[in-house]
């Protein structure tokens, strides 16, 4: 089938780029000795994690308990789920636990430590478990320059309920750098503060495994991973315009577009209407602290045109320029490159992979929690 | 089941408020002597559009054509695709025509006119089709004051391939609201432009049957609606923050949630952590032109907290003034209100549908295109 047979809106992979995204994360992952263990939350398939695995790097991360349950079926034997559990997920957690090779958790509350060793205490189980870090972003995890995350982690390594698994941190402040130099130095912050945080537990006594990093942008830029042994990068299978914008990537790297058909001509507002809205490509705003005007996405080979406006179903697109409303007729195909790839693939129940003009194949990805 | 028992994040419906919602509107319709026809977007089940309708009613709005195939293998037989159909959607549109008693499509381009004739010559079909209509919003439809859209109405209602059906807008401007007298207002002048224009189509001799208007809001506030035949809110069987905000509704209307579970506590950033991001929530920012500090989601019964910040599945609560900690341990539910329901009920397979603290159903809508 040819792209310009599907029903639009689509989700369309470029394979080449696909697969030239993978390999390049797994030549840097062994060029600089750390085990990959990507994040397959952004495209939620069997067939791309596979890609990014090996026998020698079997390990994904996923986002929710769901994509671990998708993932134990689809053969995956070795999974961190890296969101801090709660009580009230500890029985879905001790069944992967089972089913798997390895299945590790993370928290950072001093409560769900306490809830997952009443847990374990009482089902005879032995969690696989990480300490959250903070390493800059302020989402979650412990600050590592308190004493209580080093004596959390003394807990953690001391449960006769938990087999410690090491430390795993996220630089998500990557996402507010605006240039490659900004990353770097996101990237030396992310590796410093996780390997002087590892080498006071070790000097403290606390066996410190798995040192784990994560982040596309930090991935892509971090001058080394002195003391770090894992990285976790996940939106590099497809990039996406925020990647582009920061320069965590480059433009034409992007694997991933929406395909939408233009619907209508409103010259007297020099619009025109894709039928590509906030279901397909999601409400993100992109790389918005670059200062640019806000769009919701880029479309492909036309850099003047912007797509100002989304509703449910409907998007807006207009130029600085007039519209040369002849080069985009009525019925006619555009894709649009979207702001952030994880969110958009998320609508989409299934995608379609493309090399060239034409579609070679139709995967599915997993949905729900 | 109890509320208490489900996984998180979690899709509730208010069965009791959801009732109220549905009646409500069809009280308002029944009254102002229009025909409702509620657009089925914001929920996609069969469930709730049963509860919308009724045999003297029975007709649906729909934003996909994917849409219009679930409803009629759920026994819809009128439905209207509220989207300017393109040629490539043509195929899909006629076998939709052949299955059910009433399929409506709409256009505003001449461009399509011609296609939609041509398609109906090639293959002996009649379509249902009506002129969508600019009312203001300048999104999509044809200038009522131009002589190029009298125009195209005469040749809707002259094709020997179209039954010209009459003429329909959206009003969505009236999401640019601030107070139920600004909606008042776009409620006129959506009913005032669509009469008139329907009565100089009827008076150069163009029958018009039906005059159809949209909005939750307006659908809300209209004083009445003289020379209007049809309406097609949607949003108000849920309702949200945004309708809350703007006065289209009552807070205690709003008939949707997302659950959630407190993750984390992080004293220092006064912040707590929930299970609902942005692929739970999706990122509408809500009436964001009323000035207000930016959230994506209110918390039920708990105004002072703000949902300032989500990623895909990370959601960042605080508050201006000290968090209560204790009031919500660690492993504690929450009850998001989205900021806007039609997105946030578009990410989940499953809604789970409750009464007081008891889960009491469970619907699976349609996805995709």
């Amino acid at each position: 089938m040819r792209i310009e047979e599907l029903k639009t809106p689509a989700f369309l992979i470029d394979l080449p780029k696909l697969k030239a995204n993978v390999q390049m994360m797994k030549a840097r992952a062994q060029k600089n000795n750390v085990n990959l263990r990507p994040h397959v939350k952004t495209h939620k398939t069997a067939e791309i994690a596979k890609m990014q695995t090996a026998p020698e790097a079997p390990g994904i991360t996923v986002s929710t308990l769901a994509e671990a349950r998708f993932y134990q079926k689809s053969g995956f034997k070795d999974i961190s789920y890296a969101f801090p559990i709660t009580a009230n997920k500890l029985s879905e957690a001790a069944e992967l636990s089972a089913s798997l090779n390895v299945f590790n958790i993370l928290l950072d509350q001093p409560q769900t430590l306490s809830a997952v060793e009443e847990y374990g205490r009482e089902h005879g189980i032995k969690f696989k478990v990480f300490l959250k870090v903070d390493c800059g972003y302020h989402r979650a995890g412990v600050d590592p320059s308190k004493p209580a995350s080093v004596q959390l982690a003394r807990q953690l390594a001391a449960s006769d309920y938990i087999d410690f698994r090491g430390i795993l941190t996220h630089a998500g402040h990557s996402y507010h750098c605006s240039n490659p130099a900004e990353i770097v130095e996101v990237a030396r912050q992310e590796r410093d503060v996780m390997a002087q945080f590892a080498e006071q537990l070790q000097n403290g006594g606390i066996a410190c495994d798995t040192v784990s990093v994560g982040s596309t942008p930090t991935a892509m830029h971090a001058p080394d991973w002195q003391g770090v042994t894992e990285i976790r990068p996940g939106n590099y299978v497809f990039f996406d315009k925020f990647q582009a914008d920061i320069g965590s990537c480059r433009p034409e790297q992007v694997a991933a577009t929406v395909l939408t058909t233009v619907a209508a001509h409103y010259p007297a507002h020099n619009q025109m209407l894709i039928d590509a809205g906030a279901l397909a490509l999601s409400k993100d705003l992109g790389a918005d602290h670059l200062g640019d005007e806000i769009v919701f996405g880029a479309v492909l080979n036309h850099p003047r045109l912007r797509l100002f406006s989304i509703c449910q179903e409907h998007g807006l697109i207009t130029s600085n320029d007039p519209i040369a409303f002849e080069k985009h007729p009525v019925g006619s195909l555009l894709q649009i490159i979207p702001n952030h790839s994880c969110l958009t693939a998320a609508l989409f129940p299934k995608y379609h992979v493309v090399e060239e003009d034409q579609v070679v194949d139709e995967w599915t990805p997993m949905r729900g929690w």
